[in-house]
């Protein structure tokens, strides 16, 4: 923070960050995208699209409508929480919609930041919704500021909407794709006019966007699993680089054009989504989400197979790959781990003495599945250790001989800047620890991690491209598909958080 | 309701009871309890053990404590949402607590209802916690009134404390013990007194209550995952009909005595508790849940074998059983319906037209796991149908070849009056249905339930005794093991509840 | 307290007393009453009443309604504030109503307290709203304890509901007609059930109450101001000592009885009514209260006149005596102190040292008026002095040459047990000191008080009846009109208060 | 509103219009504004203030403060609601803030358009708070917009602030001073940056502002009212164009600078300041506005004197004009009508034959002092007439033998554009009738008005200047001292709204 901005400063880390892994030690999505145009209820359409996408993020959601005029609601809170009323079709009235679901930080959630965010510019309304992060986000906020923009948001997601409102083009679309031309970074977007509903994809598909048809409306979605939701069928994969316009033509039937105002390039989605994001009834890129879980299962109990008595998961994010690995090793499988579906927002917080005697609230030990057993814990990553680590020593506790822990996804030792939640390198274990003292850190008798290789295989690759890899796997190799200007700007590791006055009234 | 009785109505049911079930077509049990005595932050601790017994009721949740003062609060909704804070033993201060959580029901939910109930008696405060049913609370109730008893709630709970209060005996124990033989039904208690904790279980042991130590202070819960939750030794099940009185002794020490004011019966624990309520990572009368469950299922293949290519748990109340039921046919155990966890309090109303096309709001199909497959899908149980019906409907529009449906527990034909939620025999799909009606209903080519002897057997039992049942079973076999008064007084098939105004501001 | 009853203790005073009565140093009313029977819309003309009674409790407010059913919503806070929207027909139906407004106590407020109290009796549905306060509350509720009553309030009003339910009378008028017999102290009663309205006054009538009609519907209510707030006609002021009972005789007319259990004594109204607590639009027992107020005034310049430039009212309590001392004096009156209508309930705190300066939130100095000038200052009472002491300050901040107190009642000396909120007599100026003592300590010129007989002369007596006071004014004389049990059973100077638990979740 | 816009539209009357004005047919004030530089708790000194200005909007209420960081708290509701708390130095920290307080609307109230606004410029945060309207502002908004600006709120004061982040000036106060050449209007500005505090008024001074000093520290308000608050002394009148910038020189010391960019004009003040907006206790543009308002009922007398046994304010607005019309009559001056002092937000809603009855929800006859008397009702104006109305039959019903109504301003006739909340032309009384008519309607005996020149002889002023008037007056003049540019592109009778989304949720 330097004198002549004061309003500028880092986003601070959470006191103990320890707290706010505590209970979910697994990197982020940050956020999902819907959109219907041209359907009676579109707004109803778009809750149970963002319910279906509910895992993509949980700090907020919003949805804009259009009738002759735009309505807006946001809230922080879930989807089922603000958007289930029968008043919908009143509240949020006609036939084109779009909406967001964003994921949940300890602390700097605000309000403001919520989307969709919509400006009210010359050529009339226009709402948007942001699945992604831009990495030159800083730089073009201090040049737009430089001259005469005000943001309303800390959001990256505000620097499309303002390049829209500068753009001197003559339509809309024009105005959108300029602006994307000086983004980088990540983002499957969704975009609402008076007479359009558009959807984009960054140039080499970081993000997911599928588009649908419901009863002849088009949909834009993150994933499929929204698409069934609402009962409508999947269409095809929006392409990387994409912008695909849906409106109504000169008879007044829906249309739908694409533009491609990037030069093509081959396609390098985000392998976290199949690893972690995606619901497991989602297909993602035409493959189905459940299969590649359980074949990481499989390769991993190829690749570290171990004598033991049972296989169990930790839920619920271990399952699919706990399947596969007893599949695979012929070793029963067993739910030796219970989860409390009851953990909220809030959590009881008994002092360190009660912590200590072992208090779990939410995961419990099935201790009759675990004495005396040789136990081999499937989980689909580490991330800090924090809760891995936790577990073990419960599994101990409930009277398991040995305990062997397997990684269904290789060690992440890089950060992420594309809209994935995680912590800092300091943080992440496999970064600080060779495999043995994370193995000794961890408490466990033996611990493996899936090959990079094996994660290319279970993705149904042969190999892994090297110079052109297939998928945005950063986070194990460390090798970034886009330029990081905000980053190399700012060597803290962490980037720099821009933020306006909270109000903190209303948010 | 009578002239004479204004205020006295018969609870309604919800104007259309299928959304009441629509999301969770099971029965439900009321309640779980919880208390502690002589040991430092007994709030926090009750609230941890409540915690881990939510799953027996979300409606609401209280804390009673005492310090010197009784200190008292009581909520609609979860323990974490209400119990969570640091500021837990300021709130709620002292060396000994007792806790209550409740079920959900929709409509009839007061604040005045949930407990623990405390009366400021002419021997000093009392607090009490009920898991149960009375089943003669109406006559009682009647009775206390006539003699100049004001009841403050409509729970059956409260006539309990009423004749404590009305007692003349010298003693508190003596008073109880006095309030105890007026009482009929189903009932495990805990209490609070200025200087002892007290627990009880009804002549027979309907519900489950068991003894923990936690470095020397007692524990009394609904289940042993409780006291995994606090790190507490579980010491024994209390027994059928035993008053258990904690309480400091002459030199401080704190001294458990056992009453049995009742004559000694065989104990005739609910099977409910087994198939549905408890946790799988409760020991239940020296039983692992988990396990039955598991045996419950082998024991279902066994007897409803049907060739197929997968077995598909309905989430999460099928998961044991179906995990049973695959090892003991071969057939390989797939996910192939997915549970969203996000459904919270509200739901999202679409219209009957979208609700048609297939909207899945807590459950989706996993479709690449069921296209073209023969599916055997396994649930706990079939109560009203509804849920399976939707269920196996979407399972079909998936591309399942055959839909074979497996229930883990006997076709459920007879209400219950010791604290399940259950709806009414109209409503009860096999009290209504032949077996082949029911398929037919359920639109399945195939059907099949567990024996009553398949499940005495998962039991570990060799056979049902029928004149002296080990467990109670009405709901399968009709077999009611206690008088039921209110009931054979008032034929509705559902039992009158009683009404206080409601205070509509603070409830 | 004893060590037995560990939930009864004492009432606290709020940790810095000054700070409760720094915006409003005046005794308090604790309560106004009102009741409609066999009008439609009940509920309605129910709120406005209270609405033309908030002057009387700003603490609380409730209505009990009755159409077959009891119906009832208590809530802390205005009237306005509850009781505002067109759905109150549907929220609280029927035909008959009662309702009860509180006054505002800082901390001990909670809403089991708030009253129109219900009870589901054996003779059906009684509720209860009570102004006054009983002098035996303690000693009546620790022998119905004793006896097997629960209580569920800490209010003296519920003794006399307990009473009703213990009585063994036939019919509802004769058990409420028992109850009066075991109670002392001051009381005004609107009682509903299911079939008549009942009203009740004292046997001296200390708090008032009176008789309404609105086209044929009998209307009960503290003050005529509530009836003209209704459009009813005044009939007639309940007699000391009477029980009107309203109900339908036999061709459905309605019919009004009064009963006069008690042996008929002299009334002896509560003075304090006159003097502060009535609007001045009201008439209480066919006095002005806008006309005694100003006759108030003028006896005061009489007895205290004094040489000055302006006549200053103590916004808004002092305004009539200002008046009247004005036009008997001659002395312009002039508005010198300005009221801010905007203190709600909290209040801004500045630091010790800003409140130095001359903050002055409630009451602001109209410069242009007091500059240079000897002012008479006129309030109606002196309570504790604190506010006094501050507006006298700001008075002279503003320029004020002289100023001189004329307080339009006699100085305040005993506590009392009725009803009306004061502090203890260690914190009442005119009990510790000397008519000097108190000149130098507010720092007046001068100070002077209305003497006992120059109020009775405005009451429109001739003088004070020494043997037979024709007014309860011990506040000023120490002569008390009742026993006072608790009192001297407990001398402490401030009454005991019995606590139930408070439910800090729903209160 | 065009197809190209379709979130603009126009600001909707409420339904009932009458409804609004029922309780408070007044012309309505805006805002106050206020700040303070370089004094320790600033933003407590700003609560203060801003609560001594509640009387000039009770709508909303914000304050940013600055310590190196700027800190924004807005809130719909009163000052003291929100800004009470202890813990203000830590909410709001700093050694400089502004604040501002907004009338109530009823609708179109939404958190947005809450002051003061804050924009983080390329040159820093900014704050700003604007009581006035300007009459530009759908002319500015649409070039800006056109130029690529992204408006937060409707308000107008975001204009100023969109043309300061364009202004290419090297420093903010040119900056700032660029943008006041741009619009048109009435204005009084308080301004923040992270060095300075500046103040700003329209070039007639339509709207006041003074500065005050408290201990060194300056301070700008729009009333001395709220430098007595907080024991502030008045300095002087900031002058018409007059930009008055406070920042710390070189040594640390607080400078003062004023700046006049506009060509000196002749003040003219807006006469409503004195009429009804500011407190009784201020003194503006060194002026007593009680001793005016005085002046104005005894001129009212002389002009319409009529013979009559008692002068009657309307309360609280007619009361300095009663007592001076009193005083020159020489009748007796009586509180005839009493005003509820506890009608808060929401009011009870009788129907329409309850109401008819004589309901009186604000004010009450006191029937003593009517009864059988001539009655003269003054009231400090008359706009639509329907509370007048009411109350003249109110005092009817009472007993009052005749009614005259004199009002101490000349009839309205004009609408408003300089931030005056007044009806539609269609709805003012005296735009629509002539006085015969107005007497028949609101049914009195006789009516009278201020003249204009009575009304400048109040104000002091020999005459009215008719070339040049001393003060704004157009509303009984029509004589605007502005070009009305928005309103002169817009027939309408009522100015546009330009409306962003709603953001339903959090407003």
């Amino acid at each position: 923070m330097t004198a002549e901005r004061p309003s500028l400063h880092f986003h601070q880390a959470p006191a103990d960050p320890a707290d706010k892994w505590e209970f979910d030690d697994k990197p982020r999505e940050e956020c999902g995208v819907f959109g219907v145009f041209g359907s009676e209820d579109a707004s109803v359409l778009t809750a149970l699209g963002l319910h279906g996408l509910q895992h993509r993020g949980q700090e907020g959601c919003g949805i804009v409508s259009y009738d002759g005029r735009f309505h807006n609601e946001r809230y922080l809170g879930l989807v089922g929480e603000h958007f289930a009323g029968a008043d919908m079709p009143v509240r949020l009235p006609g036939n084109s919609a779009i909406g967001h679901t964003r994921y949940a930080t300890s602390g700097g959630t605000i309000l403001r930041n919520v989307q969709p965010l919509f400006a009210d510019l010359a050529l009339g309304g226009f709402a948007i919704a942001h699945n992604g992060n831009l990495t030159n986000a800083r730089d073009l906020r201090e040049r737009l500021v430089e001259n005469g923009s005000i943001f309303q948001s800390t959001s990256d997601t505000e620097c499309i909407l303002q390049l829209i409102a500068k753009s001197k083009k003559a339509r809309v679309v024009d105005r959108f794709v300029e602006a994307l031309h000086d983004i980088q970074g990540a983002y499957a977007l969704v975009a609402l006019t008076d007479t359009m509903m558009i959807g984009a994809r960054d140039p080499i598909g970081i993000r997911p966007l599928v588009l649908g048809d419901r009863e002849g409306a088009p949909i834009l979605a993150s994933e499929t699993c929204a698409l069934d939701m609402i009962g409508a069928k999947f269409v095809r994969t929006i392409e990387p680089g994409e912008v695909v316009v849906a409106s109504r033509g000169k008879l007044g039937k829906i249309e739908i054009v694409s533009h491609f105002p990037f030069p093509r390039r081959k396609a390098r989605p985000c392998i976290f989504e199949f690893v972690y994001f995606c619901r497991p009834d989602s297909v993602v890129d035409e493959r189905s989400v459940y299969d590649i879980r359980k074949r990481m299962g499989r390769r991993l109990a190829e690749e570290t197979g171990v004598e033991a008595d049972v296989i169990v998961p930790v839920p619920d994010s271990g399952v699919p790959a706990a399947m596969g690995f007893a599949a695979a090793s012929g070793i029963p499988y067993e739910l030796g781990i219970i989860r409390n579906h009851y953990v909220g927002r809030t959590f009881i917080q008994p002092k360190q003495e009660i912590r200590a005697l072992g208090v779990r609230l939410k995961h419990s030990a099935n201790r009759d599945v675990l004495k005396g057993k040789r136990v081999v814990l499937v989980d689909d990553s580490i991330v800090r250790g924090t809760t891995s680590r936790k577990i073990v020593q419960m599994v101990r506790e409930a009277g398991a001989k040995e305990v062997h822990f397997r990684s269904a996804s290789p060690p992440i030792k890089h950060p992420d800047f594309y809209g994935i939640d995680m912590p800092a390198v300091a943080e992440l274990m496999a970064a600080q620890m060779t495999i043995e003292e994370m193995r000794k850190s961890l408490g466990v008798d033996s611990l493996g991690f899936l090959s990079v290789e094996g994660l290319y295989w279970a993705m149904g690759e042969n190999a892994r491209n090297a110079e052109n890899p297939q998928f945005t796997d950063h986070a194990f190799t460390g090798d970034y598909p886009t330029p990081l200007l905000d980053h190399s700007r700012d060597q803290s590791g962490r980037d720099v958080q821009l933020s306006l006055l909270a109000d903190k009234a209303a948010e």
